[in-house]
């Protein structure tokens, strides 16, 4: 027998290298001011290119004073218990309304974070008969979800990131052989590597299969489509999503999130989501704030102009000092960097923090080995000299540190599978 | 192959019946009013006896006046990110250190919901050998996060509720078989019976087998042991508990909670629970405002003074109307109802609240067949006169329905097993 402690002291898991370190520089940096575009970190202002505020809410003074006179009236505590129990209002229910209404679904529930509404909504509906099949890069809560959900891990089964043919392949060999239903597991935008998935073929096998498909819409809502209901509109596919779940914790720049779907699921949903049944309902305060997001969310296409502005500026400059940018409709700008410049990748990180730009890394094994990747997050807040300013800092990366910019195109370009035809 | 859609249209399910009839009275009432010990139902003004507001703190003003003071500056949004990455603030190191003093240890780590928490600490340090031994009545959250974390379903044991000869022969068995390490998964109040785990055998067993224990003491933190340090600290062996752990939706009347354990198995958690290494940090208005929240718990003898007392004259005021109370050393009060007096479970509850008292009921499997109970939460807001009132309406129950009040005590007793010696 062991002590389960036993790990705690060494440098396994997780960023153990950091972790045994003490680091607090590369993980949990201490940031020193509120969110937005310029943040201070170390005492310096950086240029912050890391946070999800897509369309700049973070900032806004309207949400925040719907969010005072709530806080008057409600204090932080409101309302107490579980919406089951103690905690239902009507400005749950009217913001429940309004979000069904925004994602063009008869019905839709609240939960208090992704995480939360992810686990809640997949652990309802499948039961023990029930198979997952889910995208490779799904995020880690869904991976969560999928194998908290079903009764025997091989239940769930993965398909090649945004591989049609492997999605296929997965659903005709189960299709002879589940006694139970099929529900599919996808984002909209990935987070990581800013693709988004290819959902009108995504639906046009699922209904072909019969299966059901969730979409984790985390950062598209708000974003994507012509009218910022996500990457589901963006394909003109609202209708064919059977779940469609978005967080408050990016573009909304709040927390929580909802599934929206027919009515008959929801309530299902609603009484069946244990990590909603039994915990505390959304606070007052952002209930109350959300609704008014919601509205700058649907009156936000100059926001979402700008945004893509930006992110076409901040991609084509960068482009053109040759940095190989991920090819992407989502505002998300990967940039790549080729390791073996004598450079680790942390020292590009700290290399770009020195020059008051605040950017996160992504490395193996969500990109191909021998490089590191900078998941720019452009928003509406960012104005055209920011953009310069960044990617004169990158210039400076690029030629104070000898960087030789050569890349592998080919095995680049494959974790973004083939773009949808 | 099946719709995993099918079973939406049906009565199955979690409350089905309900939810098929479309209830909202029942299951998901919806309340008008902010909370406190009178709350609006329907249009009445109901003495409410559901909410975990054990020290009276939801209708604090100096937390409110705190919360606002950061409102004016952080608005809904801030942190965005994870604590990794974008999230992490000098407030919310320093509100975990004053958590970590208050349960007297090491280090401590917020999470943003108590659900959250629980999933995240348990996962983090549950490898594939490792087994988890849980008591059978842990709340939701204890269950989800246990077999979330083991690799094969096999690897949870369940004690039977509170019984030490149960608990020592789990652990007796896995000593011989069990490759990696064993965490004992327990609450510290129960808060659907009310009852107290048996934490001084506990520690004694778990030290003799080399178990490490993780104690949910979401009932206990605030209100129970001579300075309101929680269970553990009620049977003084605050420092044998592994892993404290407590939320803030009860007593603290806010969200989130914190696991608090030596500084190596905090950091290895910091680095490792899933579900906040891949979530958006603790609002800041909600760091601030448990800062507050916690001054007063430390400072709160009066109020837990005041709640224990209202718990005493509730109970022993039922008792002499010959209602069964279960005999339990938290301040919740399981009133029990014998059924088969011509009336359903249903509508003694609203009964209830047609005299203007609101209860929530509990019933089998978690008490025994034949029998409601009404786990009634007093608070340190309650006073002498709502105590009479409530009084009165159960003898109006008693008298105007013409309940017996016969009783099985031994099967009742029984789910409480044996008092600690």
């Amino acid at each position: 027998m062991n002590d389960i402690f036993s790990k705690c002291a060494t440098s396994e898991g997780y960023f153990g290298q950091f972790r045994a370190q003490g680091d607090r520089y590369y993980t949990m940096p201490v940031m020193e001011s509120v969110p937005g575009k310029i943040m201070k970190f170390q005492g310096r202002d950086c240029l912050m290119w890391s946070i999800n505020n897509y369309l700049g809410l973070a900032e806004n003074e309207e949400v925040k004073q719907a969010a005072l006179e709530a806080m008057k009236v409600w204090g932080t505590s409101g309302p107490m218990g579980s919406r089951m129990m103690s905690g239902n209002t009507v400005e749950h229910i009217k913001l429940e309304e309004s979000l069904a209404d925004f994602a063009q679904k008869e019905s839709s529930i609240l939960f208090n974070y992704g995480y939360l509404g992810v686990i809640g909504t997949v652990a309802s509906l499948v039961g023990p008969d029930d198979v997952i099949v889910m995208d490779k890069l799904v995020h880690a809560s869904i991976v969560d979800a999928a194998f908290g959900a079903v009764s025997d891990r091989r239940h769930v089964r993965v398909f090649r990131h945004n591989d049609m043919d492997s999605l296929e392949s997965r659903l005709k060999s189960l299709r002879e052989t589940v006694k139970g239903g099929i529900l599919i597991l996808t984002e909209g935008v990935y987070g990581m590597t800013g693709d988004v998935a290819r959902l009108r073929d995504i639906c046009e096998i699922k209904d072909r299969y019969g299966a059901r498909l969730f979409v984790d819409d985390a950062h598209g809502v708000g974003v994507m489509g012509p009218t910022g209901r996500g990457t589901a509109e963006h394909f003109g596919v609202q209708d064919k999503v059977d779940l469609y779940f978005g967080t408050f914790a990016k573009a909304f720049a709040s927390i929580g999130g909802f599934t929206a779907a027919n009515r008959d699921a929801v309530e299902w949903i609603r009484y069946n989501a244990r990590t909603q049944v039994f915990a505390k309902s959304l606070p007052m305060i952002y209930v109350k704030a959300l609704q008014k997001t919601l509205d700058l969310v649907r009156d936000g296409d100059a926001r979402r102009k700008q945004m893509f502005y930006i992110a076409d500026k901040l991609a084509s400059g960068l482009s053109e000092l040759g940095y190989y940018i991920g090819k992407v409709d989502s505002p998300l700008v990967p940039v790549f960097i080729p390791e073996g410049n004598q450079v680790t990748a942390m020292e590009w990180i700290s290399f770009l923090r020195d020059k008051g730009i605040f950017v996160t890394g992504v490395t193996y094994p969500v990109i191909p080995k021998n490089y590191i990747m900078f998941r720019m997050v452009p928003t509406a807040s960012h104005t055209d000299e920011d953009v310069e300013k960044t990617v004169a800092a990158f210039r400076s990366l690029r030629d104070e540190r000898g960087l030789t910019l050569h890349y592998d195109i080919d095995a680049i370009s494959n974790i973004y599978g083939d773009p949808e035809v």
